[in-house]
């Protein structure tokens, strides 16, 4: 077998330790390519920058090449597949996050917005998350699970452009009970606004809020996390509501 | 039946022609506020800001609330129903987009995903886009259907936070065929980067790219406006690959 080409990308940016962690992991595994955000991106979504000019720096150590880039996660894996490397990669890999991208918090998400765009390039493509925003976060039990997952994707035959969603629960090694292969929960924000006022007098705001799940299922990844599992969720990208087109049918009638 | 209150959102900004035909529409219905972002947001998707605080100034002109926003388009709705607007809206509506918003493109869109989030907040939501990325684009045709669209939406018993995915062709209303409800196509990007070197000697790169259509079938978004019909495509925000659990179960076996 050929030696696997391997793109690496986060939303924390190319300095979080998250990140460092991942490249440490699939360095094991190939030939390894790190493009990541030059700040913090968390929160950024699926964005894209269409406005703006994009800019990468480059620099090599130990075999692997790392590409600072001033765009967004998503940003970072389009111009890393169709820019800048030679090879297109084998594996996309996105964290390992600081932080939960459980739930409904995959589509906020820079991180897991990162591998589906790299499932959209029709590349297997897993993003990692700890739960656990702590910059001095403990990674050997992230990195562990991070290590049996992706050899699992790299050894089987899967359909094009996989994506898969992994968060890991804050625990030592010994305390997580396995994996658990999962849906997203239905949960959402419920979000708060902390209102203050600056010194010259103007309000401002800050986003805040708390998490709230709304299934009680043992078949979500909020369920697996809350039980100290790892949580795997296949995560795919047509947002259609079937459930409704023939309700909707309507619509199409001309004397409406 | 009590006047509904109605959200106007965008991702162009509050002064882009696209969202000013869309507060002369519902002005018909209801009561109206309007929260859009300060400067154009295109491409944002699902982003949110975590790392900095919103601003907001708000005007009003003949019965509308104008508040201008620094944040993002899912930033906008956020605040808007959890901290601006004294009462809970019944509708929001996003747009009208200048640029379609159609197939993929539904997970770049800040439009969209400004719908998509009255919809987490379990409010009826559209997002509208014209197929016309022009600031001189005429609007006259995307009126006309987003009136039909939003008064039957305003006159059905829909579930808890349905959202709808609206795209007009580029053509006069006569020229249209009517409206089509639909599944979001399989179509990407083909990603190109335009690579240049500033006058100082350094290499920056514009996101530059080609829409391609991978399914030919007659019940998508791509094939309605491609015959000149309206789009109409409902959105949910589950993204787990119900498809592929069972095949990955194996993940779950403690000695692989």
């Amino acid at each position: 077998m050929k030696t696997p080409v391997i793109l690496v990308v986060n939303d924390d940016g190319i300095t979080a330790p998250g990140i460092l962690s991942l490249i440490d992991v699939v360095k094991q595994f190939g030939k390894v390519t790190v493009v990541a955000p030059n700040k913090p991106q968390s929160g950024m979504g699926h964005a894209v920058t269409l406005n703006n000019t994009i800019r990468v720096d480059k620099t090599s150590k130990n075999d692997v090449d790392y590409y600072s880039c001033s765009g967004t996660p998503v940003d970072c894996v389009k111009i890393a597949v169709n820019k800048l490397m030679p090879q297109r990669p084998d594996l996309i890999v996105s964290g390992i996050n600081h932080g939960s991208n459980s739930s409904i918090n995959v589509i906020y998400s820079g991180t897991m917005s990162a591998a589906v765009e790299g499932a959209l390039e029709g590349i297997p493509s897993i993003g990692f998350s700890l739960c656990d925003h702590s910059i001095e976060a403990d990674f050997r039990a992230s990195k562990h699970f991070a290590k049996k997952i992706i050899k699992n994707v790299l050894n089987s035959d899967y359909k094009k452009g996989i994506c898969l969603n992994v968060n890991i629960p804050k625990a030592p090694i010994d305390m997580i009970a396995g994996i658990k292969v999962c849906k997203q929960a239905n949960g959402n924000w419920e979000e708060d606004f902390d209102e203050r006022v600056d010194p010259n007098g103007k309000t401002y705001y800050w986003l805040t809020g708390k998490f709230v799940v709304y299934d009680n299922t043992n078949d979500t990844d909020e369920w697996a996390l809350a039980n100290n599992y790892v949580s795997v969720v296949p995560v795919q990208y047509d947002v259609t509501d079937y459930s409704v087109i023939n309700d909707l049918k309507h619509f199409e009638d001309e004397t409406n």
